[in-house]
């Protein structure tokens, strides 16, 4: 079973897994509770549940369950440290794992941040099958990432290690970033921060008026392109990995705006080297690659075979 | 016995490893040739004789030899790839280790990136001892660095990772680097790009005229010290790192133009978690630290002991 915690909802599968392929066989989702642990630990059993109706099995299938939750957590003892992003968790250090494991009343649960849920999922079963080192990155509300280097999950000494989004690649200290600095990334190329820099609720306007010809929404999209082409520069000469997986909802959507920038960056900006061995695909595992990610995770860590991530 | 191979200078010592202490007994210097491949492999073969007579030691007393030189490299087979930084390298593909091996008659010889064995050389015995993730960083005539995670150097998938100078940190196109693009640490923050920038031979003058009052020089160095903490930012949030080590002549002169900008930047634009599990410390090893590193890394890679960066 994989869980997919997200700020504003919760999106549940059961998964067959054969190999590395993950079947999802019935799936559930509904909005974050925004009370607090207890009531997201309450919300997740009952999406559970639906879950399991919909894939016509029983608690007793399910081999283990893996949740992919906004960091900072620690994967190891499946606590969710202090996170902005889902409310009534700011002052918390909640063993979500072991308390979601108690709900369900059978599998044992093993938890992990999105982003690495997403490159565990695009390395077993994705667009980053079979390299040994890549990077994944998400370009959606905000912007994330994983770093996976010679076959292992970079975790850094407190398990931090990945967020990519918070590079800073511009020096204006007026592009201000939810983390706090300012020049991130996510500060430029976010959706939220371009609805935002626009006054829209929602990236899509922003490009669709920029495709109308609105000289600001242009600037707005030149400026988050430009800072995603640093990013990939960067990357690829500090990590040089094989494949820069990209997903989130922006990069779906506005491949040209966000892929394609990225690839002629590389091309024209990177060492040539590690430019040549660099490829930036789009996710392959889509809006489920955390579910899926956190499915094989599961299976992995209750098996024994997720040293390479742990 | 450690070589250093630069673009200007070949240095040379006989070490005592006992442990990961090096003790070095003997050493020699001179300019490195400027007429190609061979001529280079004659001068380290000419280092050598003069390091071990300097040691009062015999060419059979070596039990390996390991060689710090620029990148491309591959460290596996000891062939230096086409380089523009020692004259007459940059068509070659020349096997360095196998050709010094041959002229010294004795000793195995092992090639690695300079910053590689820098990082080798600290982790063993400077300033990350101890320390499974760590970044090492030389601020010297360009910028350039190694990546240490969960106690494996990274390489990437063609053994070029590490190039954290050329990280694009701003957006001006105007700032070219001599990597052909723009905007990178290199090219804000380095020794050579201040002292061109500013129209004079060296970086020292230019600090030493900010230091009497010249606007100008004030500011480039405001903009090298605001590349750099860009780069410290982004490398605590993408790495979590435990230490930055950081070595090279401008950090070394101007600790306080290079290291104090980082460690402030990290302390109030960086996220909180990482931020207090890095340190950033100066090079223990200072201008040896290739030499020490290059040593203890054949020592390690003769006996089977350097898995961990290999």
């Amino acid at each position: 079973m994989g869980f997919d915690l997200g700020g504003t909802n919760i999106r549940t599968a059961v998964a067959r897994v054969d190999g590395d392929n993950a079947t999802l066989l019935g799936r559930d989702a509904r909005p974050t509770p925004q009370a607090g642990p207890e009531a997201v630990v309450a919300a997740l059993v009952s999406s559970a549940d639906a879950a399991i109706v919909a894939a016509k099995v029983r608690i007793s299938d399910i081999a283990a369950a893996g949740c992919s939750a906004p960091g900072p957590l620690d994967h190891m003892t499946g606590v969710i440290l202090t996170t902005q992003n889902i409310a009534g968790f700011a002052n918390a250090s909640f063993p979500l794992a072991a308390r979601l494991a108690a709900g369900l009343g059978g599998p044992r649960v093993y938890l992990d941040r999105d982003t690495v849920m997403a490159a565990i999922g695009e390395g077993l079963a994705g667009a980053a099958r079979g390299a040994r080192s890549f990077v994944y990155l998400t370009v959606s509300t905000g912007v994330g990432g994983a770093i996976v280097a010679d076959g292992r999950m970079v975790r850094g000494v407190s398990n931090t290690a990945g967020e990519l989004g918070h590079f800073p690649v511009g020096f204006d200290r007026d592009v201000r970033c939810r983390c706090g600095s300012f020049g991130c990334v996510e500060a430029y190329a976010a959706g939220r921060n371009l609805a935002e820099a626009y006054g829209v609720g929602d990236a899509s306007i922003v490009y669709a008026k920029a495709a109308a010809g609105d000289a600001r929404a242009a600037e707005l999209i030149a400026r988050a392109e430009a800072a995603l082409a640093s990013l990939a520069v960067g990357i690829v000469n500090a990590l040089n990995p094989e494949r820069i997986v990209v997903g989130g909802s922006v990069a779906e959507h506005e491949p040209t705006h966000v892929l394609d920038p990225m690839r002629r960056a590389i091309a024209e900006r990177a060492f040539k080297v590690p430019a040549a061995a660099c490829s930036v695909v789009p996710s392959a595992l889509g809006a489920d690659v955390s579910i899926i990610g956190a499915a094989l995770a599961a299976r992995d860590r209750a098996t024994g075979a997720g040293g390479w991530f742990l």
